[in-house]
């Protein structure tokens, strides 16, 4: 079968004919490839970023944001079916360390273990995935079009839904960024909570995303967005959702927020430096995020499925993996690239 | 100036010409009434349903759903200015008790004090209350259009408000019962969570207002609701709200749970008769509701003000209150009566 | 191996030759019991009261509580070595239904699968059970001790567990019926929240236990103790656990309650019979328990391990189930009985 | 009356004669103090360290840990007596903004109004306040013992009190600097959770405090105290309370945490100095805490009134302020200095 592989770190992916997949243990789906989002993750893959990290054995098919339909299924898997449409969780778990006892499997002690970095991915027709990773689409759903909520998608979710109790009636919840994240934030907000959104971005096209995905207020950027966003809260805003995380945006963010309020971190890159006085005067909190639990897919794939949240994506053929990469290299993509297999 | 009086239990409350309240308390605020709602309570006050449990001076000014503008406040109220469009929450408290230094006041030590009942209400041209009881309305608010929701509607918030944490994406709601409380609920439910909503009720009109106020589902109860309820949500829904609370619905609606889900009685006259083992085996719970506080009254306010909660009222004017109390009496009301002062 | 069966319901059940529970699914544990508890539902099945609600094939090995070491695993199992000393929760759960994936595995859709009720129980040398219901002890515990604690302190964790958020400090729980769940409730109440604990039950013996896990407070049940419970806390109870949940025990419950505060129910076998007007004037709440999860299970061996929470028991050997049986009946033994094998 | 006043920044506060304070307004309280406890803060003050972001009138009576009996009352309190015994809530709140109204007063929009910073404080025979700073003790309690709660006890309460829900059991926590609020959020974690309590401190005495308090683990910091306490937990610490909050604190105690953990910062001077890639890997949060609710005062006293919080001070008579004040700035006092007029 075809498949997007990285021979060597920091030499373009290679389209290659690789043996399919097969079921070896009795928890193994293997899922007929309908979408796989291609992310900025890909491209540090591709790099070597990780290379000391998190070895992998080259080649190495890339691919952490799938979805398709189930192909096959080892013996042990009961309550999935040949045909079934799918979206694959990035993390495989083991199901038995405390946090997959609770819920909390993307803390599995067990991992990281993620397709397209210590193990195959899904830029190739068929892909192995193990039936804890599997979340059911409804029947109707087309896998292309949600693929990249596995990763993106679920990590806007996973912050937006830590602070719903804090998002009553009257609150205010600002996003910081809105790409390919913060547009899904967004919408999750606006789904989720009673709060009023603001949308700050350096770029009118991405307000106009924002206002698109239902944002109440947008502000340009210019260096006076934290006394924007004061003046139109009154005292400050109640959460945060940063979805850059460079020095720039972090103490700008905390300066947007009420008493008492929380900063998200989602993007990542820069370092926090912030006096501690401020910080306690304030009684500021900071929640750094990572991913999302395959509850939150789940949450996040029924908002999808009731219109609530809308991905938007760029498709390229599979086959045209590197005019994609490409494109993302050189911010042509709009939304979220997807490769699809022809 | 005019007021609607009880003189006698049993008897027609009439209109009376009265001295206007004058501030004495520190604390005291008058306020000119924009609108006062007319509430089934009012008429049992005033057949007299209370007289032995809560005795009350008659003749007694009714009314405890009121919004307007301040008129007078006394010394120490510094946060109110004459002219501030205002509504009334229909308890009166201390603020120094345990409860009331939560956030909890409507449990306060010291009442119930309610205006219309233990003390005289809005049903007039002025009316007396005292600071802590006064929510600011935006200033562009018409006091008339919200007057009700200082009780029917602080109700149907209260007990939504509670659900939010167990009403994520893929829950469903289910709201029993779409009158004068019922319609407020479901808005609050859309402008709150995530959740599906399924509306249940014995007529089409209700189903229809239902519908309007953006219930996903509507359920015609016809004897086969419970079914049809768990038929739609898969394994039951995961909160039930019974604004009716008659023995017929009780038992109904504990049926439409999930196994852990939460039956939230809002309206009230039936007795709950449940076996233990049902219960424990479903592992249901049940949680009555009462009022709710002054915060839950300013988040309700809130949502009225974005649009996203639209309160169904007829308009009468004050001096035509007994055509209001037979039109309420015979069912003639259109969402909640309200009286306006001319 | 040695068994304790019932062959017919209503008769005695009888110790048995059996063969060896043997190793058949990947995720399969075989367990060498160091105790198996004997609880009144033991009776109940033997009776045959759940034959039809349940059936099951007959002969079966009773037993629902048990604990012991690892005697064999199949080969998905890797987390587990033999000799490990463990607990076996009593539900046999999927792992990938939509509870499952949350925690809250004792809602498993695919169940309830009850070792001793739907599958050989541990009343027996050896028992097979699954990967996901076995809960690790620290190394050097005894599992005789603590074999009881999977079903009857599960039950009371469970319960107290819930409360925690209400039960700050200042506030008050109440425990009716201190017998093996209410002992082991108020060491639980102890060890997790800083409530003062009141304990409720008719017989002076029970009170002193209750005094010697911790009560700070106990009442005699003479008809009055609704009245001492509100005299003692002022304003009623926040929280109050019915071990017991007979008619008689509901009402008077309730009745200790402040406004806004919750009942447990935890034993079953009355009805719940309140009238919908002071529930809702009270704002109460009714929680019904069932059982807990996995992770309950290992939060409580935790509380054992740490001598926080001591379950007070009598053994008897496998031999002398007959015996055991017969004392639990006419109500002859001290705390819970467990059955070790030879 | 004697009094305790700054009359230059810089210069040590003398002891004058001055006028008593008088009941002015309806809610003034007027308390004799038993004693006022003298923090670090009162030596930033006398130092003028808020001289430029908070001005006070010179010369200022300083104390801002107050305790006593009331001495007389406004007129419009009811629900306090001459003679009860009480606690001051350290700032002087409005009862009517948003924070005050859901029971998070340490954040009214109208202060902070501090006494013994922005109006008289404490350190001397009579005090004015207001009733809703005022927390009733037990009548037997002895305010001298409890004055010190009112600002450090308070700030380790409240931060402990958030991490009541993360602390169940199998929990840790660790407490990083055992001094005024170290040793009392040592207990709170003792008296409210499930945790166990690891101390670290650079002290021996210090440690040797913490095991007095309950403490089930001490680690000295020698430099490897991140290490041990990983090693001691397994996986790290669920809780960090850092009462230093020094740069070399800050890091150390992000260290220890387990993924998904929570560093609490309650002391300050330091920077948060943290690269955003592994407070994402690893989903830490950073809380800020400062001081505590009016009800979380009033539930630390009830701690100490059941003997579950002991706070460990050294009296001085207030005429020996200045010896208090220079052994507090030479590290000469045990426990917290509390100055006790004659």
């Amino acid at each position: 079968m075809k498949a997007i592989r990285v021979h060597a770190y920091g030499q373009p992916p290679r389209l290659d004919d690789v043996p399919e997949p097969q079921v070896t243990a009795p928890d193994d789906v293997i899922v007929k490839i309908g979408g796989a989002g291609l992310c900025r993750t890909d491209l540090h893959i591709a790099d070597g970023w990780f290379a000391d990290a998190i070895p992998a054995d080259l080649p190495l098919v890339l691919g952490h944001e799938n979805a398709g339909w189930v192909h096959a299924v080892g013996p042990a898997v009961e309550h999935l079916a040949v045909g079934d449409a799918v979206i694959c969780h990035p993390n495989l778990t083991c199901g038995v360390c405390g946090p997959c006892r609770v819920g909390d499997d993307m803390r599995c002690t067990a991992g990281p273990n993620l397709p397209g970095l210590t193990c195959p991915g899904g830029m190739a027709e068929l892909f192995k995935t193990r039936a804890r990773a599997v979340v059911k689409l409804a029947p109707r759903a087309a896998p292309a079009e949600v693929a990249a909520l596995a990763d993106a998608g679920l990590t806007a979710y996973h912050a937006v839904r830590k602070a719903v109790p804090a998002l009553e009636s009257g609150s205010f919840a600002v996003a910081v960024g809105i790409g390919g994240l913060g547009h899904i934030g967004i919408q999750c907000l606006k789904a989720m909570t009673a709060a009023s959104v603001i949308a700050v971005d350096t770029s009118e096209e991405a307000l106009k995303l924002a206002s698109d995905c239902g944002a109440d207020h947008v502000i340009h950027a210019d260096g006076q967005q934290a006394h924007q966003v004061r003046d139109l809260t009154g005292s400050g805003a109640d959460a945060v959702f940063d979805f850059v995380g460079e020095d720039s945006t972090i103490g700008d963010s905390v300066a947007m927020l009420r008493s008492g309020g929380t900063y998200y971190l989602v993007g990542y890159g820069g370092t926090v430096t912030l006096p501690t006085l401020p910080l306690v005067l304030g009684e500021i909190t900071l929640a750094a995020n990572l991913i999302g639990t395959y509850a939150d897919l789940a949450g996040l794939v029924t908002l999808a499925d009731q219109g609530k949240v809308v991905l938007h994506s760029s498709r390229y053929p599979l086959e045209a993996a590197d005019d994609a990469i490409d494109d993302l290299r050189h911010g042509r993509v709009r939304g979220r690239a997807v490769l699809i297999p022809g």
